[in-house]
């Protein structure tokens, strides 16, 4: 009989962030495939006969390819086994799970999803920074910082729209990419005094938290390549209140 | 010794997204404060002795003011008392987590924020939709849906940005506004053939999608005021591959 297939989202990092759910499934699981984002800390939850496969390294040439992830959660759930796909985050953002759910659907293997906290919300929440805010932030706005530069002119025009935009903005993955980003925000009419803050390793021991405006936040970003979120808008101010993590005793 | 407040998402209903830190925190609580969006069987977890106070129906007269509530919390924590706030979803996603934390810091009580899943990104994956997919949207968008009878400018303006984007549009608590939405977003130049669904109830035994285009979702949303979530994207489209509840065993 075929297995099926989790695509569980381990939350942001912080441990006590994963759900019931994700718990269950890591303790009875009898494969696990994970990548870099997911907190290898998890797997102390797994049984000791589970087989555990890392299929990825950030930003270096060891990562599967994602066609290659796909066969092999395939192929374990047809060898009749409880496959755990453990993703940082939320499966669906950014995750790539819908391309592994319509894999695993082409190939008749039967698949649930089981969303985490994303760190576009639990990161800041962590970080002292509310995603929204009564009469700040009535919306918000969470972005791919992955900048094309095969389509410039759609690049332009997007963020045209992103910088008309009176809610809070999220780019994931945007680290690499803030001075492109902010500058493209202020192109578009953004304050350049509009609060801006990048938050490195959000919700784990090593959390930082850079915090600046459009116009100074990229020089006061880490130059070296981390993973890394930034977030704009006027939220960024209650950091200063909502900060509780540093008030911790 | 003045107590700690912690504010705590209890997920979008579904009893296994709880986390596990909002379950030890709901396990050891002497105060629980909650509202109509938090799941009630949440209380099971709770000591005998753990004092429930509850704060609120929707849409009926009941609800205790935002001022009362963060008094209380305030209040409940200088007693000594280890008080948790729990509700619906995400403490910061339209959850009013930050007014109470100011409140708080302003009052000297510490207090500490437990991000849960959202159901603009969890309960869309329960009905089967990704908020982001390669190819198909590389942002996504989460919008009160509320609207504002107050300054009918500021809306238009809004929405002819909203029309713009080419992620995916949530919008929560909108489905009583779901005419209004759908007919905002194609003047500002949304096609009306655009994918469309409102969720219901997602994530619980109860969930209900229902799927159109931004053209028809209005007459196919339900008449009655239930809470819902509108969709609008291409991602919706997934929808009949990746929706793996009814296809449960």
């Amino acid at each position: 009989m075929t297995g099926t297939v989790y695509l569980v989202g381990a939350g942001p990092g912080d441990e006590g962030l994963l759900t019931l759910r994700g718990l269950e499934l890591l303790e009875s699981a009898q494969v696990v495939v994970y990548d870099y984002l997911a907190n290898p800390r998890f797997l102390k939850h797994c049984r000791e006969d589970c087989e555990k496969i890392y299929v990825g390294k950030k930003a270096d040439n060891h990562t599967m390819p994602q066609e290659e992830i796909n066969a092999l959660l395939a192929q374990k759930a047809r060898e009749g086994k409880r496959v755990v796909r453990l993703k940082g985050g939320d499966p669906y953002t950014f995750g790539r799970g819908g391309e592994e759910g319509l894999h695993l659907r082409a190939q008749g293997v039967p698949f649930e999803v089981v969303p985490g906290v994303t760190s576009a919300i639990g990161g800041l929440a962590y970080g002292g920074i509310p995603v929204t805010h009564r009469n700040l932030a009535s919306s918000f706005h969470v972005i791919a910082g992955h900048l094309s530069k095969e389509h410039p002119e759609g690049e332009e025009k997007r963020y045209r729209t992103y910088g008309e935009l009176e809610g809070t903005l999220v780019f994931l993955m945007g680290a690499r990419n803030i001075h492109r980003i902010a500058a493209r925000l202020m192109e578009a009419g953004k304050s350049p005094t509009t609060p801006a803050a990048v938050l490195y390793r959000a919700t784990t021991p090593r959390q930082e938290v850079v915090e600046g405006t459009l116009e100074t936040i990229g020089a006061l970003a880490h130059r070296e390549e981390k993973p890394g979120l930034l977030v704009v808008g006027e939220v960024v101010r209650l950091r200063k209140d909502l900060d509780f993590l540093s008030r911790r005793p």
